[in-house]
């Protein structure tokens, strides 16, 4: 059977967005990389690196980088992107607009994690709002646990393609999928991205236990009892619950509680041995996704009266000031309670 | 208020056992901790320590061992099995010829994870087989994400009490509950104990993965994976799915699957380097609990007509000299699948 290959534009040359881009070249597609950084597109073009963001490592001769957004965006079946969540808005804005010109609707696929400041929207609802129906097909979300480091090197990874169209998750996961890399489609594209934002929160909560000296026991016990609060919280805006125990749900949330690598954690771990906020965030010099979700999720779980103790006592560390230590011992020392009930997402 | 002690006998004086009873006696109970072993019974009352099972830690003065165990179960209310899986029928007889002598029918507890072997019994099954409802009150599994040093050391832990009879579940969350140890009851025994069997085939797993030299992404995948199979085997004897979400579900697979003291995971690991699996077996010493899980949830799937590949997988390995790179291989070019109807564990 012959496989023809698709014409890809890849927004973002991030780590992911440049594996990902290289992983699709791989599989035989042609693929236009879009960075706005002139020298970088450079880098990428002349010596097939992006050292940046993947050290040490060497990309497909035949993935090639551009600036021109317009050129990347020619004829394309497929846009992926792979830009900060507080990116999409903008970037959605000047795809529409292209794509209006050239008369053109692919299929919009994206791999960004989080929920817009202040509105709290989802990735998903920022393209549908940005790009009409007209412009493009589906709307596809890739989410799961990846390290950008394990797909480059070909170790195993599975992902979620998640789209309320099954054809276009479809797609994606042909796309895709090969020897190295499975994809998972799933019908709750709501779920996958609520998941994939929320998760961050308990990596914040994991880093803080690790910084205060508590062992694997209290992260276990938090990663299970975060999983089931968050899950709570994405079931009363009318994800399925078993998203949450899929690929995009603790799939992911095991990668980020357990790594050192990952953002969350590290500012959590910092917080929890005794630094202030101001200068965790100040060290990091990056955006740190779960400051922000956890005040998303503190919100919503208010409107919706939705019990959710250990976000409660990471939002009240964060922006009340309360001891970490003491929002911990109040964890604790909660009336006993039923897993049964505590864990009935549905109620 | 007044809390009146209870008289337990903790039978098993591993490291698990001896730190549950040093619990209690921290919560104010009188305690007879249990061992065949004199010389062991003889460290614990003079030296206060446990030193093959769990350094250089000092227990309360006031927990007492003995190896007489018609003398521990004196006038007891609660009974706390803490012996291996394949000891509990023969200890079962023992305990219930004392009790029918001394007319006595106390709580019933365990914290033992894992099938009798051939039968693929479950511990309280053995338990309700050996003594008569009539020697005994309520039956009660303690399980969860718990290492014994870290609840030694007044480390944060949750685990559950899992019974048919909710009354029994609350009077060991009762017994058991302090500032670092916190208990939630569970009304699904059934799925409790099966996810702390089965989760063990998936720690066998995860270190094979570790051996063959894969990473996080890998782990993770298998991790979620395995409990979606391993929800669905439950479910089908009856079990609640939410229940494999919980603290003995997902939450001891986490415990397990990263946790390089795991007995399991370290038998895996050396799978995946390339040792043959006698070697393993006689390096350990010990036995491996899923090995003869695999062997268990096999035969139990192909009953139920339950698909399970990463266990078939491990099976194929353990049982018929299959080849371990093969076997993932064949793991990962299977055709591609919805998560949705994978991870359907109602079906």
């Amino acid at each position: 059977m012959l496989i023809m290959g698709k014409n890809v534009a890849v927004l973002g040359a991030g780590s992911w967005g440049s594996v990902l881009a290289n992983v699709l070249v791989e599989n035989g597609h042609q693929v236009e990389l879009w960075t706005y950084k002139t020298p970088q597109a450079d880098e990428i073009n002349s010596q097939h690196t992006n050292n940046k963001y993947i050290k040490d490592y060497y990309f497909s001769e035949k993935l090639h980088a551009t600036t021109d957004m317009d050129a990347a965006l020619d004829g394309v079946d497929v846009v992926l992107f792979v830009v900060p969540t507080k990116a999409i808005r903008e970037i959605s804005v000047q795809v529409c607009d292209i794509l209006r010109d050239k008369n053109n609707a692919p299929l919009i696929v994206h791999a960004s994690k989080g929920l817009e400041l202040k509105t709290y929207k989802r990735v998903s609802q920022i393209i549908d709002e940005e790009i009409p129906s007209g412009y493009r097909s589906g709307i596809v979300a890739l989410s799961g646990p990846s390290h950008a480091e394990e797909v480059a090197h070909h170790d195993l990874t599975l992902i979620t393609a998640a789209s309320e169209d099954l054809d276009a998750a479809k797609e994606v996961q042909k796309l895709f999928m090969n020897n190295y890399l499975r994809i998972y489609t799933n019908p709750d594209l709501l779920g996958v991205e609520l998941g994939a934002a929320f998760k961050n929160i308990i990596a914040l909560g994991a880093g803080a236990l690790h910084g205060l000296g508590f062992g694997d026991d209290a992260k276990a016990a938090l990663m299970t009892r975060g999983l089931a609060e968050i899950s709570r919280l994405g079931v009363a805006f009318g994800a399925d619950p078993l998203t949450f125990i899929g690929l995009s749900g603790v799939g992911d949330l095991v990668v980020t509680c357990t790594s050192v690598h990952s953002r969350n954690w590290r500012a959590g771990d910092q917080l929890g041995s005794g630094k202030k906020l101001p200068d965790v965030i100040a060290d990091m010099g990056m955006v740190i996704e779960g400051i922000n979700t956890t005040q998303a999720a503190y919100e919503l779980s208010q409107e919706k009266q939705i019990d959710m103790p250990i976000t409660e006592a990471i939002y009240n560390v964060l922006y009340r000031g309360a001891d970490i230590k003491e929002e911990v011992g109040g964890l604790m020392t909660r009336e006993g309670k039923s897993e049964e009930i505590a864990q009935n997402m549905v109620d």
